[in-house]
């Protein structure tokens, strides 16, 4: 891109710190377990301040076995694309060397969010090729911290499942809501388009 | 990430060819200038077998000035995010060093897609900061080489529309789809999730 103002390539990253908080060995057997990581990325990523206030993980639906983690790096890696799901699906898409986790003969994937994604990343979900979406905090308690989720309606959940994903939608959400309300005391940014 | 078996970074790239295809130096004054570039780079995109058939760029809206381009990398890049819009989204904020091109006094910001967006594309459009869309191809255009664009709603446009976005849909649509049927001609990958 000789000539071009905007540079030639864009790096996607995790904090340094994920390494150290999340244990890949072991499995996370049911939802729960699933969201809880997802929470408690979110978490981390207030405290040690690296993004907002969103974690998510992807998993192999049937073994449990953690795929990849994401988490909200839209302002310091100046990328408005990248909520937590967006980093999850691409880091679990660079594993699979594939531009989808489904099909194939692929075990089935589950994402798992700590809050029901906006606009963008529920869009993003039915293209990443998962089955099934975990939620935690809802589009509401999202509004409340004031950000906007977007141009996402009932019927937008319906065409998810009418191509065959299951969705469930707020899991552990009081947990999730806490590290909202924790973002909000520390006067972390909110940064709508 | 050690003990995962993501990897730790995911990259963005342009094909090689996009330095030698685009002039920077050049302004694009009207919304058909701006969309033959999407539309060039679509078709480019294609000839040279580097992903799916869609180009897009961003501009300063004012000036005509070239921020950035994108196409679409899902497939040679192993990442379902990478429609050419989120793309030019990227880049564009790379080169910003902000995760928005709105706000705080920057010029207005106008992307140029030679499709319209997907569900997941027209959710970042939101975030990206940009005040005005151009579209060439339509939903349905898309539909017919089977690619499917999500859930996008006449009330998705709406809520743009509501949050200050302007929208121009069917420039240059006859070109637009020529490279749908050019695509179609060599067989390339429809990728749906």
């Amino acid at each position: 891109m000789s000539g071009g103002g905007a540079p030639a390539e864009v790096r996607v990253t995790l904090p340094a710190w994920v390494g150290e908080v999340v244990d890949w060995a072991r499995p996370y057997p049911d939802d729960e377990a699933r969201m809880r990581l997802a929470i408690a990325l979110a978490r981390e990523n207030v405290e040690r301040g690296t993004g907002g206030p969103f974690g998510a993980a992807v998993f192999e639906d049937g073994t449990g076995r953690l795929v990849s983690v994401g988490v909200n790096r839209v302002v310091p890696l100046h990328n408005c694309t990248l909520h937590a799901e967006m980093v999850a699906f691409m880091l679990a898409q660079a594993a699979a060397g594939s531009h989808t986790l489904g099909g194939d003969g692929r075990p089935a994937h589950a994402l798992a969010t700590s809050c029901d994604p906006c606009a963008m990343c529920l869009g993003a979900t039915l293209w990443s090729g998962v089955r099934r979406v975990l939620c935690g905090a809802t589009r509401d308690d999202a509004a409340l911290l004031r950000f906007d989720e977007g141009p996402v309606f009932a019927s937008s959940w319906t065409y998810l499942r009418r191509r065959g994903l299951a969705v469930r939608r707020g899991v552990l959400r009081d947990e999730a809501v806490r590290v909202f309300d924790r973002y909000r005391a520390l006067g972390g940014a909110v940064y709508n388009g």
